[in-house]
């Protein structure tokens, strides 16, 4: 037991660097390093008999995860998420095999956890004890809750935008906060001037390593949660992208240490009308993206208008037939609204945006009806407080409610 | 396997009910009905080790369950959740031994989807396709979800004052919600008089039995978790109580099928200045608690004038050489940013009173410092938004942070 971590490669180049000291980027490319492990070691220790035995955290796959010292770890309690099937949904849209994973159980209530626990827990072994990094919200709020358990320093740049749950949590945990209006782009602007300035580590998506480490764990828990039998379709909600990046390399170490079979699901990239990088470079058959002129939806989690792992994305939609597909705002909440009444999930407008894709995906015969489909909640409804809702009626203190039928006798 | 299920019993005159049917609370006493199980039947297959292969959820203690039929379970994915050590404010605080079980990770952010859950499943289990209840916010939050899961109608009604979050996650998932300017008792009665009037069945905090069985599943995890050496002292943020009489049931059946010995857990029952029923009557030396004039805290969750169970908690308090102890508004708020800022956990206010409290105590000498403390964290701080805190400044786009080292080489 105990890390199988070997090395680190340029996501473009292949250029080979080391995995002990702390790094950014590729220095020749400027593009994301890739963690390498040694798989025949990974394979000897990382059973599914093993498995069944541990506890039920993402540290279960301790093999395949970088950190080295188990008594680094940094640890909210970050318990492996539920999925939920959706049967009334599924017969709604005639998906009778979807279901959800729902990562908005995890610690500050988003998948951001992964890449936080895994992330941060790297960092304080690699003897880094201040970081600086740009958000959309929820991974600052993770980010800042992990820095806080571990003793880093963390600062956080947030655009005024994000919701304001956001800023919350981050300053409660103690990181030190800054909010610019702009997008996720200007507020990662401002930290690689800073981290140009002082060195400070720079903790931006894929400006490090080992975010996507954490958040490959939803795959691991996909291929076990299934049986080590994939769906067959799987819908992410795509800003940073970094989740799907990293189930696809979840699912491909997994194969290379023979616990999967060379079946890929077709990944979904999902994305919102107001703005669609990924999917426009999609259909123009790009391998890159261009950031829109205006980027804006309420899917706010999603609005990144120029990913830096565009070209991986966009690699991984091609290699697995899968795709890209944006959907409106409007669509994106009444399916949150539906996936709550009918199925009592309250997701996250980006989960909401998975659904929207998958019934439109249905409808356009692009995903069959006996399709297993898996959706990726990113997080919890309870921090986007401003989702519209009609206000209940205020009775007063003696009233009774009008309930017309007595329906339980 | 399978519930062990036997019947129903008076907390205050034991009489015998039928546990097959729908029962509100005792007719003779009005005092709450609570379950009993067959324990022999139960101990033959609920062992240590049975307990080891089973999911990680609630549902692993079917036997002491009052489901009768799995198929009948309504869940949200609602798996065990994490006990944290708290290090640093041990450390600060000289409590060595401190932790906090982390409720917040539960489906709907709070412990009420324990209740909720377990009741739900046993409503329709009954064929009960409607209900009513009062709810301080995350109760009727999580009632609804669970409700809109199992296809069963949701009355519910919060007062006016509860977190505006509630209003919102109750709404969505499809509930008919009416607020009340008022306390959570001006609520309870509007869904009396309703129940009295069409039959509703009335879901309302121990008017039915079967939310407590799910709030007592915290005390099966604790047991485990502590491999089945409980902790000294279990402090909890009461406002109804349910967690807590939950808790000592939890033990008690334990302790009747031999997975645990004689010895209980001290308990404290923490409520806030501003509404202190239980540890007024505690220090009184009363049996029962009586309503304050005002009642009102930031901890909205435990604002309970009087409620139904003040006996039983009290009784539990008594037998376990436990206390009831007040913190204020500012010490709980105080003490909820210092578990966030040292520790990474944003809790609730009510997590943050509990935090307050062993503090207090163990300054006063009652607890010691070598007792094993839990604290009982009841939810995520991210459904209390107005919560205060300093408000980032806001930087132009072509900012630099102004970070005075560069600490990590």
């Amino acid at each position: 037991m105990g890390s199988a971590l070997s090395h680190l490669v340029c996501g473009r180049c292949d250029a080979r660097y080391d995995a002990d000291i702390p790094q950014q980027r590729c220095p020749v490319e400027g593009a994301p390093l890739l963690v390498r492990y040694d798989f025949a070691a990974a394979a000897r220790t990382l059973t599914r008999e093993a498995l069944a035995r541990r506890a039920p955290t993402l540290w279960r796959y301790e093999e395949l995860l970088p950190v080295r010292d188990a008594a680094m770890r940094v640890s909210l309690g970050e318990q492996m998420t539920p999925i939920l099937p959706l049967p009334k949904i599924g017969a709604l849209a005639d998906l009778p095999q979807l279901a959800i994973k729902d990562e908005g159980l995890l610690p500050t209530g988003s998948f951001k956890a992964r890449g936080a626990a895994v992330g941060v827990s790297r960092l304080r072994e690699l003897g880094i004890d201040a970081f600086a990094m740009p958000t959309n919200g929820n991974a600052g709020g993770a980010w800042a809750a992990y820095a806080a358990r571990a003793g880093i320093a963390a600062h956080v740049v947030i655009p005024v935008g994000a919701p304001q749950i956001n800023r919350l949590e981050t300053v409660i945990t103690g990181a030190s906060v800054a909010l610019v209006d702009g997008l996720i782009s200007d507020a990662g602007a401002i930290v690689a001037r800073t981290a140009a300035q002082t060195q400070i580590f720079d903790a931006s998506t894929l400006k490090e390593p080992y975010r996507i480490e954490g958040k490959k764990t939803i795959g691991f828990e996909i291929a076990e949660q299934y049986d080590w039998n994939l769906p067959d379709v799987i819908v992410y909600p795509t800003g940073g992208g970094v989740g799907l990046i990293g189930m696809e390399k979840a699912f491909r170490e997994l194969q290379a240490i023979g616990l999967l079979g060379p079946k890929m699901p077709r990944f979904v990239a999902v994305q919102a009308d107001g703005c669609m990088p990924i999917v426009e470079a999609w259909r123009a058959g790009r391998e890159e993206s261009v950031a829109p002129a205006h980027a804006r939806t309420v899917a706010f989690g999603i609005t990144v208008p120029k990913p830096l792992g565009d070209f991986l994305i966009i690699r991984i939609l091609h290699g697995s037939a899968g795709c890209a597909v944006a959907v409106s705002d409007e669509a994106l909440l009444a399916w949150q609204k539906t996936l709550a009444s009918e199925e009592g999930l309250f997701a996250c407008p980006e989960g909401g945006a998975t659904l929207a894709a998958a019934v439109l995906l249905r409808k356009q015969g692009w995903i069959h009806r006996d399709d297993r489909v898996l959706l990726v909640n990113t997080g919890t409804g309870v921090k986007y407080p401003d989702v519209p809702y009609v206000m209940p009626a205020v009775i007063p203190i003696g009233a009774t409610l009008a309930i017309a039928t007595a329906p339980h006798d």
